[in-house]
């Protein structure tokens, strides 16, 4: 894996020194995992003018064997102090200060990230320096996945399903959506995840299909709408999954009709996850259809986002979307319709984008989409 | 409670204009809760020249009766903007636009909490208002509570007490950190928890005692210490309890000895608890019990620190620490000795600091101390 973290540092680097700057200060902890294999916490890395360093308060974390810093990289530690009330680390001064002994005379920060107070401090620390911004450099490289990454996805992608596969054979009338959170949020550890790639949303009854509801007390009844939103984070990397049911023997003909509608679009937006597709026409895809039903006023402003090591990355699949998917971005395409008072539907898978040749989009989340009477 | 809220916001005022700023605007989330009762997700609070307002991107969460917005303040809400990749939302912008509107000519930023984007992002919309910072003045509003604050984390530590009692009467020999710490979770949401709140933490045979330790796939065995470190969440409020127990019929004699010794040192920094105490005298009281048996290696920076609506607050109880402690300070105090390889003992209790002439510190966290072998 080191020659990979290696090539990544070198892809940012060359970023860095095409707007000026020999060295930069990468703090946000997703980036620097990307980077560096892992991110003990308040660890910056600082991609140096002579050397990469890890800059960590204490010793780096070694309970988690999945997210070890890469060997090739040195590890220089800072002492923690108990300072508290939000005031943080020190890591990212260490490291100017380490970037001036190196000989840099600029240094790009993921201003972004950065507090103003974090910046003051290090603008204190080696005034010499001239600070720039790298911007959102190391997010737009981590759009584009390696086999390696997702392969991590498709095994979170897995366990996901067997975890909502385990569900719906258990009896669900009379639990409450906290339960039902609870008990699939276990089930995802049990079958491998390092935990929840998000916090799990069940939603019953009136509540159903609205996008991140958090479980309440309420509880399955007949005839509801239970809709379901989980996902498993694998060495790091979160991946996303909704379905709804209905409760009962027979769905009542307003929610065929409902759920037919929503699985059109969802199915319309994965269709047209090809290669060289603009972000806003994947989201157009799936919205017209609920647009032209009539449900315009009904929907959320997106259809789907990619994911990686955080659950909510670049691209967003928006009306105003700017920019091209690629191939190997993998992304959710989730769309729904909550009405008021009744509930609704929500259908959400996570897929890569793969051209044509390669079978066209690749689904990773393969729960049935049949509308399930539980 | 709206009264609650405005004075709060009362006392904030006094803080900003003592330091020349008609206007602030805070930003933090528990620092927005704090003062406005919520803080939907996004949302920051204007303290204006003429109104308060709660800046939010899209409507208000409703889901969560338990945290609703102050009713004396007006909402104002912003368009959400699907713009991902970290950039987030445009509230704090929105915000400083309406502190112009409203006639200041200087607002008090939490520069500890801001990135430094979205401070050019209000130095770009409103180039005439000074930016000032008003540092740390909620976190240190927040250090003392009120008796309401008092009975939300009194109730969530009956709730840990609960959650940990129930775990103790189960069979626990072969079942891993991991199912433990589910187990344990999902215990405090069935007894009223609104989550936990921190990773729960269980460590058994060489990883017990290892301060904040993440749950593996180790199996719990005879003769091990298991040292566990939940606590819940209500109403937003945090408590802690950790306890150690030893596996099996009898506890060997160096663990009954180590468990004595840090029994001692916890006891010493609960008893040190009094108004006008200093912190750092807290932290050596229990210190140096340990340190004069000889441990002075193994002990953590901190022996114990403030909860409230974030888990790790003001005051701090290390050896650096500044200021005493005053009454109505919910504090932890949790030192512990992990030897690498044999494993460790940590207590930790949530304990409000009272004056002796209410009977002192008052323990939250009521489940026994003695050593128990399950």
């Amino acid at each position: 894996m080191s020659e990979v973290y290696a090539g990544r540092r070198t892809r940012l680097r060359e970023c860095c020194n095409a707007g000026g700057s020999a060295a930069a200060l990468v703090s946000r902890p997703a980036n620097v995992r990307y980077l560096a294999g892992a991110a003990p916490e308040g660890a910056v890395l600082l991609l140096g003018r002579t050397e990469d360093l890890l800059v960590c308060v204490g010793p780096p974390d070694d309970r988690s064997p999945q997210s070890r810093p890469d060997e090739a990289l040195r590890v220089h530690i800072v002492p923690a102090l108990g300072s508290g009330g939000g005031s943080g680390s020190d890591a990212a001064v260490a490291a100017a200060g380490l970037a001036v002994t190196q000989g840099a005379d600029s240094l790009a920060l993921e201003e972004h990230h950065l507090t103003v107070t974090r910046h003051h401090a290090i603008r204190d620390t080696a005034p010499r320096l001239r600070l720039t911004g790298i911007g959102c450099a190391v997010e737009q490289l981590r759009v584009v996945k390696d086999e390696e990454e997702i392969s991590c996805l498709r095994i979170g992608a897995e366990i996901a399903d067997q975890a909502l596969g385990e569900l719906l054979e258990s009896i669900l009338v009379g639990r409450t959506e906290r339960h039902l959170a609870l008990e699939l949020e276990r089930r995802l550890v049990d079958h491998g995840a390092d935990g929840p790639a998000f916090p799990t949303s069940v939603a019953t009854g009136p509540h159903a299909g609205r996008p991140g509801h958090r479980p309440t007390d309420r509880r399955v009844e007949e005839g509801d709408f239970l809709s379901v939103c989980l996902g498993a984070t694998y060495r790091g990397y979160r991946c996303e999954i909704g379905r709804t049911f209905v409760i009962g023997t027979a769905p009542a003909d307003w929610q065929i009709e409902l759920y037919d509608l929503v699985f059109s679009a969802q199915r319309a937006g994965r269709e047209s996850l090809v290669p060289g597709a603009a972000c806003r026409d994947v989201d157009r895809a799936a919205r017209q259809v609920l647009d032209s039903a009539g449900y315009a006023e009904a929907l959320p402003e997106l259809t789907g986002h990619g994911v990686g090591l955080e659950i909510d990355e670049d691209p967003q699949l928006t009306p105003a979307a700017m920019g091209k998917l690629d191939a190997c971005v993998p992304v959710t395409v989730e769309p729904g319709v909550h009405l008021p008072g009744r509930g609704g539907v929500r259908i959400d898978d996570t897929l890569v984008v793969r051209p044509e040749a390669d079978g066209g989009p690749e689904l990773l989340t393969i729960t049935t989409k049949e509308l399930l009477a539980l």
